[in-house]
């Protein structure tokens, strides 16, 4: 590695720091943390790439994110909390805070995944922002990756919050929203069913408090009567 | 409650408190811990049940049983970490260890649930043991509950570390154990394929630096290779 790309590095290192808001006492966990197996792969065959750091850092995402929906939805049972955790802990969410924080740029990749957008690659920037908090807890501990992970979240649990990011099933969400102001009656009704018995197609109606409502199409009731809730939370 | 209830409850959490090895500083959190659904829908309907702590708690064993076997196993890949550590989390390793903490006889049930047998009853238990670690997390956080969980699964551990305890993924397992004495030779050969196309056996013979070792039989190559290398570890 010649000089300039070692000051260049280093420059990296710390911008990136800046953007996640932690300064390591240990640099090297961090370049790890940025090192995809198809950089080690091309350079350094027994080099360390982030696949274990980012095992480490998975379960902790899951854990600070469920205290956090925890302690915001004090009264909520641990279905809806586990759904909204699934939600915003996925590759998708991941993958957006990774670009916010522009991490594809600092990656160290093979340059054949390089060529091929491997630095908007969803699952590269996922798998790297678990990475490198995995890395902020080797080097800082608990409170700090929590600190972390909270700050690069707090815009995801504040939309949470309002209702802005909610779980995929939108029953139990339009209940919540709902009954929030007393007592309503909902209710779901199959108003057709066409097709053979292998292969139908169910139509179900909702009714608020004896209204008739939005309607939802699908391969099943359930399913119907999802798409029923989610034109109403829609239409709310 | 009468008096006599409440005095056997208060020295039922100490003792609780000693097998886990952790004294509450709030010890209501403790008792929501040990508070099964089926006693809120019997006595105190809008009852706190544990099932929220349980969504707490079951997220920090992930983290640190995973940060264990990371520590633990310096050289291993994550595939290898998660399949580890599937095996460590799971209902039944959970269950287990509630009943040897002897967690059943705390719990407060339904009286259908404590008739039916639910002090004995997996899912009960491992579910209850994720809530107390939970409860821990919440009433003395992270550095403590790491402790609490460490010390409940030392045994399982150690059983890790020197193999007693491996993943179900024997063919990963018997390629790490072999090869630790250097580079060996482990190829599987299909050398009998039985029944019409839908509905076929595999037998697949292992051969160990060229030697003919164990065989397995499974409906696809894969599983008759899973089978094969299963018997060789039973064999070393």
């Amino acid at each position: 590695m010649s000089i300039g790309e070692t000051v260049n590095l280093v420059n990296n290192i710390e911008e990136l720091e800046k953007r996640i808001d932690y300064r390591f006492e240990n640099k090297t966990i961090l370049e790890t943390a940025i090192t995809h197996s198809s950089y080690i792969k091309e350079h350094c065959k027994g080099g360390k790439s982030n696949e274990r750091l980012e095992f480490l850092g998975d379960a902790f995402f899951d854990a600070i994110i469920g205290e956090e929906l925890f302690s915001v939805f004090t009264d909520k049972e641990e279905g809806f909390l586990s759904q909204l955790r699934a939600v915003l802990v996925c590759e998708d969410s991941l993958a957006k805070a990774a670009t916010r924080l522009e991490i594809g740029e600092f990656l160290k990749l093979g340059k054949g995944e390089a060529k091929n957008g491997g630095r908007h690659r969803k699952s590269i920037l996922a798998d790297a922002l678990e990475a490198i908090m995995g890395a902020v807890y080797l080097d800082g501990g608990f409170e700090e990756v929590k600190r972390v992970v909270l700050g690069i979240f707090a815009d995801d649990v504040r939309d949470v919050e309002i209702g802005k990011i909610t779980s995929e099933d939108y029953k139990t969400n339009l209940q919540e929203i709902l009954q929030k102001n007393g007592n309503i009656d909902i209710k779901y009704e199959v108003i057709k069913q066409e097709g053979p018995d292998h292969d139908k197609t169910f139509t179900v109606r909702l009714f608020i408090n004896g209204e008739p409502e939005t309607t939802g199409v699908g391969k099943s009731k359930k399913k119907a009567e999802q798409k029923a809730a989610k034109h109403m939370m829609e239409k709310l």
